[in-house]
């Protein structure tokens, strides 16, 4: 699997990438789409025409005597390559949630940088979200693992390349500099928690801090100063923030602590979040903001009826819509 | 893969696995050891021995024309093979660093599952170190991943079959419900980040709260309360805390707030920790805190000369009598 590798545009000095903050501006403006596509795959939850081995979409069938992992993970590729043939001409990026491709092992995650291949093949940018967090030496791990590549003695292995990740900022601005530093040698970017979409969310992020403010606004101070040094000539940062559409109370506030991020927005839909709340997340400019949606477009035929590929199409399109007429 | 699935002791309820308190316990009397091994392997510091396919310990030697990411990956499973032979009886479990595995990708994954199995094999109980925290659907795929089993139409596909995790509180006390459920369902346990040992724990951690205490004393008091329903009769819970033995100066009072949680004490040696200064995490019996050494170990030989495996030999029983030796 060969890394993205985004080459230099003409806003970048020779040498260094295009800063993420303008890649992603420019593929908003190129598809007319702040829509993110959530992938987070349940084997027992797929588009029945994915457990069709002859219908060919996205990767070979798996032999019949194969073991179930190796089954289902054929079965999650073929999927993924439906939704997003489905609903990709109206979204901007794919968020694969690691999880679900985690859950089915070592064929898993071969599914995971299929469907990553087959996503970028699409024209979409590729969020990996895995919200992880460690200490610096295994925060670089995870750097090598989803956006750069790890040195061998039998050669360099590449990683996912995903143009950018979620990350868990628990364990302090330090650890989070290795992913930043590895995203930013090759224009792409991280998307630090701040305020998640979850009805637990409030238990840690919403306390009050003695120095003023709640933990979510702390994160956001911590999601500038990291990104102060990662901003393009689009006025975007490369130091993103998830911020839950299901909390739209908190959005404007968190904005203004973090005027040059990208916020990745997800929650709409299953989760409660109406895109019409989300106008203070497109301030900066309609890359301002992401609109991140999985069940609300996989699962749309449930409540829309009609094929699963029409419905989320449908669903798509509307929601693209919409949240491009907010700016 | 099979998972581990431990069978009921003579403490626990007919139908129901012995409580991973009490299985810990257990083991730590039966090896008269607290010490975890860690194993965050880079393929670049291996063992020189695991980069010799003869050695044979641990796997099938890879193909001389074989990928770079299969080739790394078998060598990283002899190395680890190794090192769980050469300290292996001084030690209770193994920690096994995710991130150093998922960034071999596939051919990682299939490492991990390896030498978690030679762990299993030499007697040790086995950690997942993924820190990972999520929404509650996600959180469940992870515990799917982990600790128990995904369900696909072709089949169920057993997990990695830890003995215990590691996971994130930042998204609230909801989000880890999924994890203790599928944990506890086996006699497993979940380990939940209170005060990490790295420089930049106190950036959030150590934030005030204006209600009290700091952010790291009120995810003390959440594994409290989420722990409360899994003590065993060893008077330890299966929801234990990370608490990073580079802040000795906290352990008493996190201890406090916590009676019933195994600690899982990390940063001793290369961070900078001491085992002399960890005597309040023994106070509910000498299972109740578990030292966590990687490169203190593994690296042994560069400090103390000799070879590795004899090196880290020594230090491991050095350091298994020294935290023996505290209560």
């Amino acid at each position: 699997m060969e890394a993205p590798g985004p080459t230099s545009g003409t806003g970048a000095p020779p040498g260094r990438p295009l800063a993420f903050g303008d890649r992603l501006a420019t593929a908003v403006d190129a598809r007319c789409s702040q829509l993110v596509l959530g992938l987070d795959p349940d084997p027992m939850r797929l588009w029945p025409s994915a457990l069709e081995p002859q219908h060919g979409v996205g990767s070979e069938p798996a032999a019949p005597d194969a073991v179930p992992a190796e089954r289902a993970a054929r079965a999650v590729v073929r999927h993924s390559a439906l939704v997003i043939d489905a609903v990709g001409t109206a979204c901007v990026a794919v968020k694969l949630q690691l999880a679900c491709f985690e859950r089915l092992g070592a064929a898993g995650w071969a599914a995971l940088a299929e469907v990553a291949a087959h996503a970028r093949d699409a024209g979409l940018l590729v969020l990996a979200d895995g919200k992880r967090g460690d200490i610096g030496v295994s925060a670089a791990a995870y750097a090598q693992a989803l956006l750069a590549s790890t040195p061998t003695p039998y050669g360099e292995v590449a990683g996912l390349g995903a143009d950018a990740v979620t990350a868990n900022p628990l364990l302090g601005a330090e650890t989070l500099v290795p992913l930043i530093d590895a995203a930013r040698s090759r224009g792409a970017g991280i998307f630090v928690l701040v305020r998640t979409s979850n009805p637990g969310a409030a238990d840690v992020q919403a306390q009050a801090l003695a120095a003023g403010g709640d933990v979510s606004d702390r994160l956001a101070d911590m999601v500038a100063t990291l990104g102060a040094d990662g901003t393009g000539g689009s006025g975007l940062s490369d130091v993103g923030a998830v911020v839950g559409a299901t909390a739209p109370g908190r959005l404007a506030a968190l904005r203004a602590r973090m005027p040059a991020a990208v916020l990745l927005l997800p929650g709409v839909g299953a989760q409660g979040g109406r895109v019409e709340d989300l106008a203070p997340a497109f301030a900066p400019g309609r890359a301002g903001g992401l609109v991140a949606v999985s069940r609300g477009l996989v699962g749309a035929h449930e409540r829309l009826g009609g094929t699963p590929a029409d419905a989320a199409r449908a669903e798509a399109e509307r929601l693209r819509a919409l949240a491009w007429s907010l700016v």
